[in-house]
């Protein structure tokens, strides 16, 4: 394979080493560093190029990609680095929130470094298989067009704005979704095992039901929200409110904590009780901003 | 259409004239009562039979499909016509819990009457189309095999077993997960609302990674729980609290509730005290027992 522009890793955790060794598979000359040098060994014996400073490391390669474990170690790592970087594209792959991007824009701006945020929808071990994708953002579109072929060779890639926060406005808004579902899942298979039923007999009916509401209810959902229209005729906040006492105590009967649905009750009185009885789940999102 | 065996629909709301007009469509001689009377009227413009008492019902049919708003109803409906009932099959589609099934099943057993619990997966405009489908069991087992395909007109039928419970702990089980699901699409929703994002640009990526989720968590979680085996190299307990925590501020951060998530930071909290941090999230199902 011919040798494809040099990146440059900075944190090798598990998914800062699945991201390397993505890029090294791909073909890129790859440059890491980790605070703990140990971390370097195994991505080395792949090919990679292991920098004893961050300074190194960055000096390597116009892109610099950056996967800690948190926005704050970000800054700490970076800031002291800003006469490096410069003229450098950084893609920050850290999770975060679109408040902590957007610092970080600010900061990189301020110092003629190209910033990009990113949000990886995946475990490390999906990185680089169909299906996982990374969401990106940030104020220069035309540098992430410039990056975007190498950045391919970690995941599919999902542009979603020029405002640097919408990456991890995406990424959390769907990892929202997603632990939704798991409580849900969690709360069904506890309920079907308090008699003794093996799981298995159950998943394939679950995972029906799931996908298909889901495939009903999120489209249906987006429809009444942004046209502000959440009357149904097909099953109402009042309706779902009364069938939902049935689940308390259903869960008490058969010996389970309530304390995940709790809430979902509150917030169905809190909706009927505010006059949304008639409307649709979909008036629920709106009912969850603070007072 | 050749007139098909007769059947018997008590209780007119929403669901239970769903299922009298599809019973009707199939060419079935149905006869119909309700506590108001004037419900009806609709259903005997499609053909149905009107009676004046309950009792009048169900003497017309071998096959009495009861559907009320509670299980308290159905006992008080019931009781006072187990002579009329004697030999007859009762098909109970309220909704309700396996306790209350199988205390119906044990009164109609001492009365010479044979008890069919239902759950329907499906609200009353899906009756009779593609998808919806009907979960059943009882004691009698080769009841419902004789009735089986009259209850196919209704929707798919699905047996579950003859603990009369079963139906009632499946349905119950089935809608715990999609209710999951919707506080996770509510809260999506309004995390990618609170920057003004059209919820029509976002939802096919909600829909498509809820979806892509659940084909790997539930049948991934079922063979946990059956084998006990909940250990993971893959987002364990202790990585998933860590980055709940990023959840609930990113929730304050951009103006929202913390309510629906907020139990699901305490279960990890707990997992993670009690020593399961190394588990998968099918642990959590474990830990929703009461102690």
């Amino acid at each position: 394979m011919p040798t494809q522009s040099p990146v440059t890793v900075l944190g090798l955790g598990l998914m800062g080493s699945a991201l390397a060794a993505a890029l090294l598979k791909a073909g890129h000359a790859t440059t890491v560093w980790n605070r703990t040098a140990a971390k370097t060994g195994p991505l080395a014996a792949q090919g990679a190029t292991p920098a004893v400073t961050a300074k190194d490391a960055i000096e390597a390669a116009p892109l610099v990609i950056v996967c800690l474990t948190t926005n704050d170690n970000v800054r700490a790592l970076l800031e002291p680095e800003a006469t490096a970087l410069k003229g450098r594209t950084v893609v920050n792959l850290t999770n975060g929130s679109p408040a902590q991007a957007r610092e970080l824009a600010d900061w990189a701006a301020a110092h003629g470094i190209t910033y990009i945020d990113g949000g990886i929808m995946a475990v490390p071990q999906m990185i680089a298989t169909p299906g996982a994708y990374i969401l990106y953002s940030g104020r220069d579109e035309a540098a992430f067009a410039t990056h975007r072929e190498t950045l391919s060779a970690l995941a599919d890639t999902k542009w979603v704005g020029t405002d640097p926060g919408l990456a991890a406005l995406y990424d959390l808004s769907l990892l929202t979704g997603m632990y939704g579902m798991v409580m849900g899942v969690s709360q069904a298979y506890a309920l079907i095992g308090s008699e003794g039923i093996p799981a298995r007999e159950f998943a394939p009916l679950l995972t029906d039901f799931i996908v298909a509401m889901t495939h009903g209810l999120v489209p249906g959902g987006a429809e009444a929200l942004d046209s502000g229209r959440h009357l149904t005729d097909v099953s109402n906040l009042a309706m779902n409110r009364q069938a939902f006492a049935n689940f308390t105590s259903a869960f008490n009967e058969q010996g389970l904590r309530t304390d995940l649905f709790d809430p979902l009750q509150d917030l169905l009185d809190r909706a009927v009780e505010q006059g949304h009885g008639a409307d649709g789940l979909s008036r629920l999102a709106l009912l969850l901003k603070k007072d």
